[in-house]
């Protein structure tokens, strides 16, 4: 138990696209091979049911997604990989912790004060309208996934640092009501060199704007959405700037430090934004071929995936059973002998 | 599956005394071992967790309590008799249930305004102030209670009716969003015959007051206390009225119809309230004797209440379990096959 553990949470809604494999998808599946780290990835599928209601959705979104990560190589017997719904320990934590966690700690959590915002905004008389328990109280939940596997470091964005404070809040105050070192205090890991890949329309490439390059599309959908990315107007021969180019970051975020440096030379040279686009289509296509094609197989093969997710769960569970048979004595809750 | 399922939640805090046995205790008893019925009996020991965080007091209460049950006479053979604790899909079902529960119901409970109201009185500039989201939230952990066994009917006293109601509109909530008819809607049982049980000083007997007389004590200690139920002043001789009378009303609600009427005339003729007491003694001394010292036994055998306890466990999750797959596939967290 000595390995530094890293706990990093998938959303599991929508369909992961380039920016989210450049900006989260990439460097975490680097580190699911990195043997001194032990690694906890899991799809946060209890958290999804917060905002999706439709199950047919929830259910083809974890399918998906676990078969992108499975695709693009995260090493599942290194790194611990599994559902979040399968630890059935982590709800039973989640109430331990709100029996020392402040209702007022959820006041402030920013995903309900926006929302009671935007009620106030639309001019609603009830500032909770619209706002279940789950969405309310879901900071707690997160805690759990943390403090169930102890980790000692969580790769977040910015906006994700609030819940990582919460949880050490919720473990210190555990610790100290119950007189012991049951938690280890998170950090959480912010990465502001983590690049943020524009979409085909220049703005942050993200499924609200609806400007995104999924990553297993087939090669034709690829071409067209390449050919789609916005440049300017610019005719061939014409030197372009690289720099503020989406098509050239997208590139470069896949190519070598070489290949990029070759690319900026033709930039300069005025190569015609027609051919740019069919070397960026070739490259990302070649690079995507064999991900895409054992993404498809996985597609077609649910069951090896649920086998896959089965086995990360009956490694998770070991340590989780162990903590909990720890709290449960903790807190007054072991057996009678 | 057609039998009335009545569900009971047994509070696991403080020692149980008279008040509790003939309020509470003896008719839930009386309706374990009713054929007709399916109960469901559980220490509610997880919420036992929102208000007592001393370890020790919360697992020396639940072993008394279920000591308590078991020496009385609960029938664990036809009725369900668990730890919440042990029902691992219960937090499950919580989170679940969490996610289709409004905010806003949570803000109008009962136990929730009272504490708020506690703050202000106290010039509290915090309203939250010492508020635990166990505390807030508790609601949907007991509809989770209820709705996870499908119990048609849960007695409950007038304070508890609101739980109820909550429960149901979570439970219709849920079958609404997700198309089907997973929850029985259960209703209150509010049995207001119920006898109000007087303590020492006259008040209602409650741990609250300090007036309780346990149900197992030492005889000695039970002769003690019942020569300290306040009387009147009459002296023997002069007629009494046991309308009035605390000690007359722990007779009768021990004694059968006729020892009562048999007393009643020995109050008008005069009884002195010496030998009344030493009468009501006896009385209730002999009736406790053979349960007190079930009690003892089994306190001296905890191994043995845990496995009864693990017993009713087990029945307990297999109806939890086979209703959480349905759950499961229902919201979208169902196998991928």
């Amino acid at each position: 138990m000595s390995k530094r553990r890293v706990l990093t949470g998938i959303t599991t809604t929508g369909t992961p696209h380039l920016g989210n494999y450049v900006g989260a998808i990439k460097p975490a599946i680097a580190e699911s091979q990195n043997p001194d780290v032990q690694s906890y990835y899991f799809l946060a599928d209890l958290h999804a049911l917060i905002k999706a209601q439709d199950p047919r959705r929830v259910q083809q979104s974890r399918l998906e997604i676990a078969a992108t990560w499975l695709a693009l190589g995260l090493d599942t017997d290194n790194a611990i990989f599994y559902r979040q719904s399968d630890i059935h320990e982590i709800p039973e934590l989640t109430w331990l912790l709100s029996c020392v966690c402040a209702k007022g700690l959820m006041n402030r959590a920013h995903a309900y004060k926006a929302a009671v915002a935007d009620n106030e905004t639309d001019g609603q008389s009830d500032p909770d309208r619209g706002i279940t328990m789950g969405l309310f109280g879901y900071p707690v939940l997160m805690a759990a996934d943390i403090l169930m596997f102890n980790a000692h470091k969580v790769p977040v964005g910015r906006d994700q640092i609030q819940h990582i404070e919460m949880a050490r809040d919720v473990a210190g105050r555990f610790n100290h009501i119950y007189k012991g070192d049951y938690f280890t205090l998170p950090e959480a890991i912010v990465d502001d060199k983590v690049e943020v890949l524009r979409g085909l329309d220049g703005r942050k490439m993200s499924k609200s704007y609806d400007n995104t390059i999924p990553l297993f599309v087939s090669e034709k959908k690829l071409q067209k959405l390449v050919r789609k990315i916005k440049t300017n107007s610019l005719e061939p021969g014409e030197p372009k700037d690289p720099d503020t180019c989406t098509l050239f970051q997208i590139y470069s975020a896949f190519a070598t430090e070489e290949e990029s440096l070759d690319m900026r030379r033709r930039y300069a040279e005025g190569i015609g934004w027609g051919d740019a686009k069919n070397e960026v289509f070739e490259y990302l296509n070649a690079h995507l071929r064999a991900p895409r094609e054992r993404y498809e197989a996985l597609m077609n093969d649910p069951g090896h995936i649920e086998q896959v997710l089965l086995k990360g769960a009956e490694r998770a569970r070991a340590e989780a059973n162990a903590l909990m048979e720890r709290l449960r004595v903790a807190v007054g809750l072991g057996r009678f002998q």
